[in-house]
């Protein structure tokens, strides 16, 4: 039986959002995981009793009376807070008594209490967050995603590791494409750090390396004619761009809605829109740490919740995390 | 009378599009401007002749015999062949015979070209190309979109003052706000160049500074409650980020053109369309450079053309090459 963490504390509007989503998990996915809710016990309990129809046979509540809030300094949360739903959560982790940690709560804090809690695998120099891009054809992960602000080559290799590894076993691509986010093809295109990882990526062995993409390739999902798996990014830009194409998706949207309302109620426009609803992907793996954590978004509707405890599922069942240590103990070791 | 200088050489459709484009603007603006079409003579003859009703009083051809093809080096292009469009339009408008510079051609040889032809303002320390991102409300100015690849905090202000001087002479905008991209508001967020650029712009005379702006800002259009004119960044981030935007927008036509083509012939999804368009604003500035440049994608249509030529009229008009020398005498002063 898979063990999943929910933090409940972590949206916006926790901890609805957080049990509403558990709920529909527990209702719609294949029954083998229970959940373990992480916050204030009373407005857990409120929440469930909202919520109704949940099958509490395979909920645990876990009282962690402490809450991280948005605007915490990361490492200031973690040490004062102690008993916050994110240390709490990640602990049952540590100690074994859960098998992934799914939050929507204060990113930053999320990500040092992860590294903190639950270490690097041997190898990693860095975690790195991987955000599903939509594209005209199979999703895109773009990582780091805003974890990393600086980064140089042999992280950015570290990376292509991370999301082929997470590729293979979560989004079922068995032999996944990497491409470096760059401004041309050719090899001398980019700055000095985007440069040299271009020539260790050519250079390391294990990894399906297809060279430089440009921006324009992420939402076509292909480069050079094949499917688009993996772009590795240093975490200004793929932040940058992840914000910017959730922006535009929204913008784009809203239009039509101003326009032609009408429109947006077509049933063929669901498969169109689609492609802008960052809840169908629902969560972002921190990849690089011992163990699975899914950072959410904090605006998140309770889809996203469902559907970041399906990926967390998945991730375990995957041996996510097992298969990244191995990835770091032999093809992943970046070259010296 | 203002006289025009288009590379009719540049475009992947050269000369057919630039001559197109050419009698569009002759038909379409007011005509207190005429244009010097420079490329290979006999070619642009054969185009007018297949254009049909252009106003040959008001058109010059200036025969360029050599052509920088997309592939080739800047610097090696432009010392290798002085005899181009790109060197011979350049040429005229250092003689005093053009007022502006206007080319669909190799981007990294008219950039290259124009600051060695034209030189820089004193005090400009790079030239930056300014796109203009469609948005929901008014487009936002981002600069650099692609001339630098690696850019100091300085060179940042720089482009601060080189986006807000375009943007009160050729957008209309009298005040405008100017952004640094960033990712988060707060002034300890990003990567060393842009905090240590977030602190400088803080401190400059004669800019609208509203401070760091996120991805997810300039489609809206918008940034603390005012509307967003000119956002500042490296020309890495800008030119992926203006990359992807073309493409996305381009892939959710597409979309929509798969699944419902007949919602994209309503006359009220033109207004939502437009957005996506950059053939509305026909060219991107490469502003700094004592002169007029405005540079066109490779895949322009006529129309793109036709617009270009209006910015570089507005441009001239507006004396934009004299105010930047100005801000850059006086305000733009880099702090030391």
């Amino acid at each position: 039986m898979i063990r999943i963490a929910l933090d409940a504390m972590g949206s916006d509007k926790a901890p609805q959002v957080e049990v509403e989503g558990a709920a529909q998990a527990l209702q719609e996915l294949p029954p083998d995981f229970r959940l373990q809710l992480v916050g204030r016990k009373a407005d857990i309990e409120a929440a469930l009793s909202r919520v109704g129809d949940v099958d509490r046979a395979r909920v645990e509540i876990v009282d962690a009376p402490d809450v991280v809030a948005m605007g915490d300094k990361p490492l200031a949360a973690i040490r004062g807070k102690p008993r916050s739903s994110i240390a709490v959560g990640l602990g049952l982790q540590k100690k074994g008594k859960s098998d992934a940690f799914i939050s929507a709560g204060n990113t930053g804090a999320v990500m040092a209490a992860s590294t903190l809690v639950l270490r690097l695998h041997p190898g990693v120099q860095r975690a790195a967050i991987g955000a599903l891009f939509p594209s005209a054809g199979q999703p895109v992960l773009v990582l780091d995603a805003g974890a990393n602000i600086d980064c140089d080559a042999r992280e950015l290799v570290g990376f292509a590791h991370l999301g082929s590894v997470y590729a293979r076993d979560v989004l079922d691509r068995p032999n996944p494409t990497v491409g470096l986010l760059n401004i041309g093809e050719e090899d001398e295109k980019g700055n000095a750090v985007v440069k040299e990882a271009h020539q260790l990526l050519k250079q390391t062995a294990g990894l399906h390396y297809i060279g430089n993409v440009e921006g324009r390739e992420i939402p076509v999902g292909e480069a050079r004619g094949l499917r688009l798996d993996v772009v590795v990014c240093d975490g200004f830009v793929g932040n940058v761009v992840l914000k910017f194409y959730e922006s535009a998706g929204r913008v784009f949207v809203s239009l039509i809605k101003r326009e032609a309302p009408d429109v947006l109620q077509r049933p063929e426009m669901a498969n169109v829109l689609k492609v802008l609803d960052y809840a169908t992907y629902g969560g972002a793996p921190l990849l690089g740490v011992q163990g699975v954590v899914i950072i959410c978004h904090g605006a998140s509707p309770a889809q996203a919740i469902k559907n970041a405890i399906r990926v967390a599922i998945q991730a375990v069942k995957s041996h996510l995390s097992d298969d990244i240590a191995s990835e770091f103990a032999h093809d992943g070791k970046i070259p010296a």
